[in-house]
C-alpha cells in the first residue's frame, strides 16, 4: 500500500487495517514514542529521546491514521522536530511541527481528525500514553464519539518482526552480551555494584546502544538494585541488562564468579542451562505458545529447586514485554493470550530461568530467541557459563 | 520538619506547604519522574530511568503528600522498586512497591488518599504527567472533589537550588563542556554530524552523564538535526548538548571551526560573547528578572544583526526550561512570570544568544549562570571562542 504521493509505508498497512477492523477502531491517535517510531519507520525525536518534560508540559508526538486511508494520515510533532521535517523524514502527507506540549499537540491533532473523520467513526488511543490534559482536549473536541483503547491492537501490529527489525535486535543483543562480558573481564574485588553498572553503561553506549538499566546481584544477596555493596572474593554475580539499539531492546542475563565455581554452583548453572535449552526445543512456526513451557516446567518440577526457581517467556521488541503473550501466570493484562495460538516466524522471545537460591544467591540466565522458518535461533548466545571475574 | 519516625525530609517542606496553601491544594499526587525524584531526595527508579513502557501499560510512580502532614505521605512505586525499598531509600512512612502500570498504581494511591483526606480537601495533580487511564481511576475514586493542576506549584518549589543540587548542576555543566571540547579536538573533515553526536554521547556517558540530546549544525546550514552531512574544511560547527547528572541538566552550546576563522566570523562570535556577558552584569539577588534583558537586548538592537539574532534566558534544573520564568516572549504558559520578581541566590539561569546568520550559518553560545549571594557565577564557562577542529 502506498500514500497518495506514491511512497511506500514503512509498516504493514494491510495488517494494521485488518487489526483496526477486528477491534472496531476507525481512526488511530498514536501517542507513545515506541508506536510513533514504528509507524513512522524508525523516527524517534532525537531531542526528546530521553526526556519528556519541557516547560510546564510534556512532549507528545501524535500520529493520526484513519483505517485504509494513509493519504489522510498526519503527524503532529514538536516544534523541535521541524529540523527532521525539513530533512523529509516523515511519510504522512500532513506534517505539523508546531507543538510545545501535550495540550497544543492534541488540539492540532483533533483539528486534523475533525477534517478527515466520518460521523460514526470510532477513535483508538493509547490510554496510558495520552496525558490527562490531552485526554480532556480529545474529550472536548470529540464529544460523544466512541473512544477505544488501541494499546493491544498496536502491540499485535508489531508481533512479527521484519528482517530489518531483526538486524537491530541482533545488534542490540550482541552488544549487551559483549558489554556484560567486558565488565566481567575487567571487574575486581573491592569494586562496588555501582562501579560495575557504570562500566556496563559505558560499554553499551560505546557500542551504540542506549543503556536502559542493569539489575545486579553479588554474593548471596537477592537484591538486584545497584548499590555501594562491594564485590568480594568468592562472590557470584548476576548482570541482567537492557539496552536498546535504535529503540530495539537487547535484554539478557549472564553469571560471573570471583574465583572458581564449586561443584554445587556448576550444577546449579548447568541445571538452568538445561531448562533454557529445553524451552527452545519445541520452538518453530506452528507450535502453540504454551508448548514452550511443556518441556521446561517439568524439569523444574522434577528438580530439587522447584521452591525457588521460576521460568518465564514473553515476547520482546520495542517494548521489553510485548507479544507473543505466552504465559498465563503473568501479572499484566492479556498475558497468556498466545498460549493457544501458533508461533510464527519472526516472533522474538525472551526466555528466563531464575533461581533465587536461599543459600547460594541469585542464579539466572535470560536469552533472546527468534522463531525462524524452520526452528529457532538464539541472539547473543555466548558467555553462558560461569564468567571468571578478577583474574 | 521531620516525619513521625524522626527522619528529616529531603526538601523544604515549609516552602511546599506555603505554596500548597497559596494555590489551594490540600493533597498532592505527584507523578512525574522529576518531581518524584525531587520529593524523594534523589530517587529515580534505575529500571525505568530511560523507558516508560512496560507490558501494555506504563511505569507510573506516585507520591502522595498531604499539606503539613508528611507522616501521612506515601510512595507508590513499581514492583521493580521493591529492591530500593528493601535498601531503605524512601522516606514516606507508607511505601508500596506493587504496581505494574498506570492504572494499578493510581488505584493504590487513591486507596491511601481515601484513608488520609478530609471531606473538603482538594487534590493537586500533574496534568501532563498523569496518564489518561490513571486520570479516570482518580476521577472514579474521587467523585466531585476539586482537582487542580499542581505543575506550576511544583516548579516553584524547585526554584531555589540547594548547595547539593548546585554541585550536581556544576558537575553536569563541566562534563558537557569537557565532552564538547573533546569532540571538537578529535573531529576531522569527512566525519558526519551523526559521527560527532555518537562521539559526544560516549564522552558524556564516560563522564557519568545521561546523554539527552545534541543539536548540531555544520557549514552554513541552519538545520540542527543530526544527519549524515559530512564536515568539510572551512565549516563552522555548533554543538548544543544536554546531558544530566543524576537528573540535573547541563545544557550548553559552543562553536568550532575546521580551519581558522576569518575577521567576520571572529567579529560575530565576539559580538555574541559581548551580549552573553552584558546579560550577566545585572545578575544578583534583588535584580528583577526582566533586567537581564535590559543590557543584552539593546546591544542586539544597535547591531547590524538584529534581524537574525535572538536572546533568551530561562531557569533550568531538573527540567531544561523551568523557573525563574524571565521572558514574556516565550511560547509556554507562565513565561514571563518572574519578569517583575527579584532574582534570588540559588536560582540557575540558562542564557542563550543565537544568530541564524543568512550567509555564515548558525552561531550561538549558551551558558549556565548561577545567582550567588553577591552576584553571579558561570558553570562550565570554558571553550567559549572558536574551537579549532581537524588540526
Amino acid at each position: 500500500m502506498s500514500t497518495k504521493n506514491g511512497s511506500t509505508l514503512p509498516f504493514d498497512a494491510g495488517r494494521l487495517d485488518r487489526i483496526m477492523d477486528e477491534t472496531g477502531i476507525d481512526v488511530l491517535l498514536v501517542t507513545s514514542k515506541h508506536n510513533v517510531q514504528y509507524l513512522l519507520g524508525g523516527h524517534r525525536s532525537f531531542f526528546f529521546d530521553y526526556m519528556d518534560a519541557i516547560g510546564t508540559s510534556r512532549y507528545l508526538p501524535v500520529l493520526v491514521y484513519p483505517k485504509g486511508r494513509p493519504e489522510d494520515a498526519a503527524y503532529i510533532g514538536s516544534a523541535m522536530e521541524g529540523f527532521e521535517k525539513a530533512l523529509g523524514r516523515f511519510w504522512p502527507p500532513t506534517v505539523q511541527t508546531a507543538s510545545w506540549g501535550s495540550e497544543d499537540a492534541l488540539k492540532l491533532a483533533c483539528e486534523h481528525v475533525g477534517r478527515i473523520i466520518s460521523p460514526r467513526d470510532t477513535i483508538g488511543i493509547e490510554m496510558a500514553f495520552l496525558p490527562y490534559d490531552a485526554g480532556r482536549v480529545l474529550h472536548d473536541a470529540m464529544g460523544n464519539r466512541r473512544v477505544l483503547d488501541a494499546t493491544f491492537a498496536l502491540e499485535r501490529l508489531r508481533l512479527i518482526k521484519t528482517p530489518e527489525e531483526m538486524k537491530l535486535l541482533r545488534q542490540a543483543s550482541d552488544a549487551v552480551i559483549a558489554s556484560i562480558g567486558a565488565v566481567f573481564d575487567a571487574s575486581q574485588p573491592g569494586m562496588t555494584k555501582n562501579d560495575l553498572v557504570a562500566h556496563l553503561r559505558n560499554e553499551e553506549v560505546s557500542r551504540g546502544l542506549n543503556f536502559e538499566y542493569c539489575l545486579i546481584t553479588s554474593g548471596t544477596e537477592l537484591n538486584r538494585a545497584p548499590s555501594d555493596r562491594r564485590i568480594e572474593p568468592g562472590d557470584i554475580l548476576s548482570l541482567d541488562s537492557g539496552g536498546n539499539y535504535r529503540g530495539y531492546i537487547g535484554d539478557l542475563c549472564r553469571m560471573g564468579i570471583v574465583g572458581e565455581p564449586d561443584a554445587e554452583l556448576s550444577d546449579l548453572l548447568d541445571f538452568i542451562e538445561d531448562v533454557q535449552m529445553a524451552a527452545r526445543r519445541p520452538i518453530r512456526p506452528g507450535t502453540l505458545g504454551g508448548e514452550i513451557f511443556a518441556l521446561a516446567e517439568p524439569l523444574i518440577e522434577a528438580s530439587g529447586h522447584k521452591a525457588y526457581t521460576e521460568f518465564v517467556a514473553h515476547g520482546m521488541g520495542l517494548v521489553s514485554h510485548e507479544g507473543p503473550r505466552l504465559t498465563g501466570k503473568g501479572v499484566v493484562p492479556y498475558e497468556g493470550y498466545d498460549e493457544d495460538r501458533p508461533l510464527e516466524a519472526g516472533m522474538v522471545l525472551s526466555i528466563e530461568t531464575t533461581m533465587k537460591h536461599p543459600v547460594r544467591g541469585y542464579v539466572k540466565i535470560e536469552d533472546t530467541v527468534v522463531v525462524t522458518a524452520d526452528g529457532w535461533e538464539g541472539l547473543g548466545d555466548s558467555r553462558r557459563g560461569w564468567n571468571r571475574v578478577g583474574r
